[in-house]
């Protein structure tokens, strides 16, 4: 059984609380949070104790630390976990800044210490099926890999303000998607979007609509297309052309349940909430950290994944502010 | 090329021509109606010339016939033409009474020529590919079969009234299709049913909604149900379960077009009218008649499908009257 | 936070004791089994604590009590229970001779507890879903309800032989289900059946293919098929035809991913085992049951629901034995 | 009725052929072929007569003159027929060069004639149902088109080398679709590609598989992926996010037959040849076009839409040979 040292009590690190509390190879230690009411809330919920990260990191019994804090924070706990010869797993993204996940990732392989970084998508039952079968060749080769990803509505403008932008805050889950699904890691990124949902977004510097399409160095091509809004749900699906087929992985409907009228046939919209429709995504996504810290697995995404979709976010924004497409 | 003569030139037959004119493998010779002036107009629309059925049978040029006249008449001009020496096609049914379709079938058989029954459906290409699949072994035995069959709204009170009741007017056909695809004869009928839809009808002495449970004698099993009324169009749906799994049919939308708002994802309507949803099946089972013509086939569905279809529906009327399954 | 007693430790028992534990309403007080081990090895995992059932029915900290043993101590637990002064949830059914649950139900109403019976399928959120939008008028008045209920596989013929057969083992849960939809007591059921999916099954007497035939006293009708045996899943659907239109609620496949080669569109198998399958309804119904306990529901389904359920399957058993249908 | 010259007597024109013959608003009066044989089967089919392009135009009953010859000679015989008086159907493209298309246009409008262009898709029933109800304003604004469109097989290599490279020869149909639906010029194009359905095709300096970004002054994005290979039939779907949500329309399988086994559920690939799923489309183009003709509508699409469709594919070829945007 190991056990766990959770740094952020926040939405994602409460969640990441039920499911190794409820995970019969894992037990939730420690929480530590800046707030510190969040973290005593959490800690009571799960019979965890609060402590602070280093008290966190000098317990014997946490094997691993589940960073769940503010991104500007993320490099910073994962070079002290590894330092205290912990296993971390870290939410998205390692870091704003691609030189500083580098130089992260150093102290990460100095260490020799596991990180994962949490592309919960990967995990997701469906997306997850559908790239077995891919690896596995049931379509031949790659040659056209299509996503497509809507939120429900955008967030705050606010928060949008200081998210980095689209690329870097949402389609980032995408790129990692696209490398995940090619097989190869893309060459070259264009990019384009406007703020259609919002003018505010626009106002903010950022954009609600994009299209970015990748290019590997064997000719593989991705179309990826975003949106901060649709009226019908949770929009992710995945569609894989191939030599010898398609692959497909679509959205989960609400029930299962279809009305028939003069109208024509209609199904339920899909799910709204990510966190609903990624709950198995988290689950597995926990036992996959598990098998690494038990030594049974290399982490996956790993920190160079998490670097990967951090250049590429990176190289779609410079795409389109300058409106060309950047060379990798 | 086969001269037809088309005795009938009401909806259906004015359909049966407008298939003999675009066959590369008929032509239509004559037609003949009771109500000269329709088959007038008809002639002048395909080039076929006006005459009466004793001119058409007497015709060298007349190969085959075809029968879409009132029912009554139905078995009359079935056994002229056999004796006439030519190959008969007749809309279903043969007769409403059994005893009448055994006489008209020994007079067909005495002569030696083709007769065939035009249960369309049988040739509907999504059927008919079931059924040749299920031939073929794909799913292993029949066991269950399950037919859903309603009208997008009942036809006039005034038509119900003579028309045999639900059993010999509308699941006849489902009774053929269950015969069909059973490849057994039912040993038994239970049928049940009331007037759901419109109460003129009950007060008709007729019901609009029913369902009939077949039997066959080495136990494979099928149930039927059948409304007067469905508003989302004109509903045909088939399904059989087997020893290895299951084969299904259903209907076709009015268009692909789908659309998806904070209200669900919205399909067509299925398509409405009997004559577009079933327009290549008329056209196909125009060709499997020709090719009986030609003798490269065994007329199919035959005479003795017609007896048995109806042996059915009265044996469905009988079981709806007296409350009690009806052994065959 | 309601206190439970659970008689029954089997596979069943296991399930509801995993949902009391993670139920925040709930808690999971002591567990009572004939068989020692199975009860102190879930006390273990759970935390609750091993009784006798009389025991456990004189805690005052016991508000509730959820039967999952055996079918033939159903009653006597139920009887035991409320006049324990508990609330009590019983598996289906609540006895295989409807006279026994007719002395049971009256011990109950003397007693003034809530009894709730387990049709985990009334819970189901498609079911369930499909169920409150026919009643809110989606479709208008119900006309013609099909359930097609299939199981992957057909137990053992040892279970077989001792489950009452087909009917009560198996169908019960859709002629509860047609209750639930229908919105109607029936009057009148047929049934018919056959052994084709194993010859054991009929050589012990019972059938694994069956279909009933139900008619309400204002003519509504529904129809039920049965199999022992799907290749492709645990297959449950519905089907409700009104006068307005038709709600359908079918499977959940196992992932949303689709393949499309030369052979055509290929989407997975649907979840195989009821366990999968029912999840999220044993969840509800749990649910439901505490809202009973606290008083803010009656209990649906109810003893007079087991009632009704064991009395159809006694008359589609006696149909099947008979070749006739059973007036009600 | 609306007399009828058509020029070119191939495959595409043998289609126009027959359509225009059982179009009773129609009746073809010449044919004209540099191949005479191939003039003269067609006009033996069809009753029409053969004649040179001259003799066609000076003739009083012949009203309207459809271009179906190869695409070197189109402008010529646009300008001559209305040079002549005639209404011109063209196929498309009017050239390759889009120098020529103007000069051309010119000449059009000159004449006063009206002058119709061959995009066919825009005609398909499922198509067009989708334009007309964004048209409507039943998703609100358009912000993302999706469209993918893959050919069952590639065209011989030598077909390719003279073909003006993929975006001139298959995607000019995707990118009249995106304008179609856009409602709006696109500003911008991106695209990329690569050939890897079959190396031949890279030798012969064009590509098999590609993706094209547009967009439009307001905003407005599209995305359209092309492939020379679709295992599972030609494929052709639309998609069009809004503002409010989401139109798409898809393909037609070839049946609605679908199998269920342990393999899991399997349909039917869709339809794979161009001539099956776009027939009603090429009718309900020449209903359009005799719409015109009879003074009841604009030419749509019209000589300005094959203008834009070449312009466009110019871009995209542009921009695959630089690596960068192009600006319109």
């Amino acid at each position: 059984m190991i056990g766990f040292g959770l740094i952020g009590a926040g939405r994602i690190g409460q969640l990441h609380a039920e499911n190794i509390v409820s995970n019969p190879r894992a037990r939730l230690v420690t929480v530590s949070d800046v707030f510190a009411d969040a973290a005593q809330t959490l800690a009571d919920k799960t019979g965890a104790v609060v402590s602070s990260v280093e008290e966190m990191l000098a317990r014997d019994d946490v094997q691993a630390v589940f960073v769940a804090s503010s991104t500007d924070t993320h490099a910073g706990f994962i070079e002290a976990g590894v330092r205290a010869g912990k296993a971390v797993f870290c939410e998205k993204p390692v870091d704003m800044d691609a030189g500083r996940i580098r130089d992260c990732l150093k102290v990460v392989d100095a260490s020799g210490q596991p990180l994962m970084i949490g592309f919960n998508r990967r995990f997701d039952p469906n997306f997850s099926a559908l790239q077995k079968r891919l690896s596995a060749g049931e379509i031949g080769e790659v040659e056209i890999v299509t996503i497509q990803s809507r939120d429900p509505a955008p967030p705050p403008v606010s928060y949008i303000s200081r998210s980095g932008g689209l690329f870097r805050d949402m389609m980032i889950h995408d790129l990692d998607m696209a490398r995940f699904l090619l097989g190869e890691e893309p060459v070259s990124v264009y990019a384009t979007g406007s703020a259609l949902v919002d003018p505010a977004i626009g106002a903010a510097g950022d954009i609600d609509t994009a299209i970015a399409v990748l290019k590997t160095a064997s000719g593989k091509v991705c179309q990826i297309s975003n949106s901060r809004r649709a009226s019908y749900g949770y929009d992710q699906r995945i569609e894989v052309h191939g030599s010898k087929g398609m692959l497909r992985a679509g959205n989960v409907h609400e029930t299962t349940v279809e009305v028939a009228t003069c109208d024509g046939f209609r199904a339920d919209p899909v799910q709204h909430f990510f966190l609903e429709r990624y709950s198995a995504a988290y689950r597995d996504e926990l036992n996959a950290f598990i098998d690494v810290v038990e030594a049974k697995n290399a982490p996956a995404p790993s920190g160079y994944d998490g670097l990967m979709a951090q250049v590429l976010a990176d190289a779609a924004t410079e795409s389109l502010m300058t409106g060309l497409p950047v060379t990798l």
